[in-house]
């Protein structure tokens, strides 16, 4: 048995409420040798003080030295093995744009591309045609019929769409279409088993299709596709931990992620306040047992290599604390799917701050949220998918073990 | 290869002798916040001077948040992957009475019940009838014949006891027959694979026999059968590390889960300090080469929330550490199974303080033996299986991998 499996057979349908608080991209780095990272920089009261009252670790998104994506970030974060269950491109892209995959589905990123008389490629970005103008195409695209499967098509952002195949026994097994490179054609969908010759068959129709109402275009006259992917096979958060779990997100990429586990999306907030408020209305009105919230603005300013915003950002994280904090969780969890340090610009390997409050948590010696101190914690070095399982036992949500 | 594997390949028949020495339910947690733990509110002077001698560190018995029962508890401590190796209820029963379940057992909890004259359930335990009533009745059952197999009747406590069936072939893969509610006449026995139809037709023709020699009881005129179990089929320690083992424990289970590894029980001693004795003479007066010494009351003050009397247990734990010492053993660990909290009245999945003293310890920092200690200490968080492992290094007990 996994632990994945010991968790689905030991859970309980009773115990208590829990409050997962993802601050994205949380952990970071020192920009000079000797300095304090993000984290320690920023002015923490609330959060030192769970750290206090709570016990701390370091969390390892996937396994040492493995940078997550968002994707496996948040599969780790939700209790599922991101290299077991690979969540595709083409899902992934879906799930960005709050595009419900069903398990009939296949979901396919697009660029639309400009192709010169002789359909070889000119500019793989078609110009990086304006968001407007590229969900007019999208939309003049979804008169494509073809027998025997439902067509999406949904535009994401400047050259960037999503289409969805949906039909019964659809295979993702099929090459990209895009060759990389310009002064060379799309390549044909090739399948790659024999679920996918259909799902390729239906491409390349889709692709003829678009050929033609995309023909008198002068940028976006031609696409490629990219990242041919179904759902991936996992039991949702009911049936893995028996929660009934709500998400408060407010980008439509972790909104897509908390539904691929079966978790419900709450409300529209569009700023972290709002984000409370939604909690704060569901905790009280609701008989959800596990929130998870997402704040995406640490790793924003991380990815732009911007140090002091995203101290500051970590900072009006901490600033809700009080209010999460008067709803009395039963478990309460402040982490991030990885760390995203202003230094590198970009998402990294390093193991993610982490704490967890509850009424039977064992003290330890952090007195402070911060890398240094989650190193004296009392969760040690560990890894993402045992998150929910501490979380559950600290809930009083799973049973023994064996007599 | 697992580690499992990796130990089998590398042990070496010569070596040193190795003390390990369980509290269980050893770790705590604090009554009030900033309180100290039972380990750390208790004056244990011999165990922090060994906690400065050798090298400790905190272990997790499962998996993070896996709360585990005895059984699980002690396979981990002994190397075996709980979740690997599967105890059934029916062998743990057994086990818990000393009862050796051999290769060709399957071993069944039964609970005596009381039938009305519809043969429904009125009583699931009939009336809890004492123990030396039942031992009667069970010696009664004796009786019974089945052709092809040999039979097994054992009293537990009070309506509780274990039948074996001994037979070649017999499977254990067949559902219980308690209904679980009064009002409805126990299940019969339905075997789920084919190895498991005779099984469940002598289970059958048992409980048939046994109603007519019950027939005449008020209360105890029926039972059900629970947790069909064959033992688990695992290595012993002379094959898994190349040890002679002996086991020196006061309680059936303790004793009976070491049998199952294979280990010998020594003498028939009955409390901590007779413990002592049967190890000091059996350290000079024979060439075992492992000695497992269990400790149970530690526990026992845990489950009944006993804050101050686990501590008081903890101290005698401690006070017969002297005569462990002048043995010299070559390594010498002192851990629990698991963590029995006083203040959660029940086992716990958080990870329990473990030490190790060795000529070939690197110190640490721990200064004294306490969770919090043990954060700092030099085997930092570690896996149960991985005990026996750095056992039998530290007893200079298992070549080099590779050349």
């Amino acid at each position: 048995m996994n632990i994945q499996e010991v968790v689905a057979e030991l859970k309980e349908e009773r115990g208590g409420r829990i409050v997962m608080m993802v601050a994205d991209g949380l952990g970071g780095l020192p920009l000079t040798p000797g300095g304090p990272t993000e984290l320690e920089a920023a002015q923490t009261p609330n959060l030192d003080r769970l750290a206090q009252r709570g016990v701390c670790g370091l969390m390892t998104p996937i396994k040492p030295g493995i940078t997550p994506g968002s994707g496996p970030g948040h599969l780790g974060l939700f209790g599922y093995d991101p290299l077991r269950y690979v969540i595709g491109r083409g899902v992934l892209e879906a799930a960005g744009i709050g595009f419900a995959v069903g398990p009939d589905d296949v979901a396919i990123r697009c660029n639309f591309c400009t192709l010169d008389a002789e359909g070889k490629i000119t500019d793989r970005r078609a110009g990086r045609i304006p968001s407007e103008e590229s969900a007019a195409l999208v939309a003049t695209l979804r008169a494509i019929r073809i027998p025997g499967v439902e067509i999406f098509v949904e535009p994401v952002k400047e050259h960037r769409f999503v289409v969805v195949f949906r039909g019964a026994g659809l295979g993702a097994n099929v090459g990209d279409t895009d060759p990389q490179v310009v002064g060379k054609p799309p390549l044909d969908p090739v399948p790659h088993d024999e679920a996918s010759r259909r799902t390729a068959e239906i491409a390349k129709e889709f692709v003829a299709q678009a050929r033609k109402i995309l023909a008198a275009q002068s940028k976006a006259n031609g696409l490629t596709m990219r990242g041919f992917a179904k759902r991936p096979h996992l039991p949702g958060y009911r049936e893995a931990y028996g929660l009934k779990a709500a998400a408060v997100a407010v980008y439509p990429m972790y909104k897509g992620l908390a539904g691929l586990v079966g978790m419900d999306l709450l409300g529209k907030p569009a700023t972290l306040e709002e984000e409370i408020e939604v909690l704060e209305k569901a905790w009280k009105e609701t008989d959800y047992n596990f929130f998870f919230v997402h704040f995406k603005y640490t790793d924003s300013r991380g990815e732009d290599g911007d140090f002091d915003a995203k101290v500051k950002m970590i900072e009006a994280f901490d600033a809700v604390f009080p209010r999460v904090e008067a709803l009395r969780p039963d478990v309460l969890i402040v982490t991030g799917d990885h760390s995203t340090p202003a230094k590198m610009k970009s998402h990294s390997w390093h193991p993610v701050p982490t704490l967890l409050v509850a009424d039977t948590c064992r003290p330890d010696t952090a007195e402070a949220f911060s890398e240094k101190a989650c190193l004296q914690g009392g969760l040690g070095h560990f890894e993402a998918v045992y998150l929910m399982p501490l979380a559950l036992a600290h809930a009083g949500r799973l049973a023994k073990f064996g007599a």
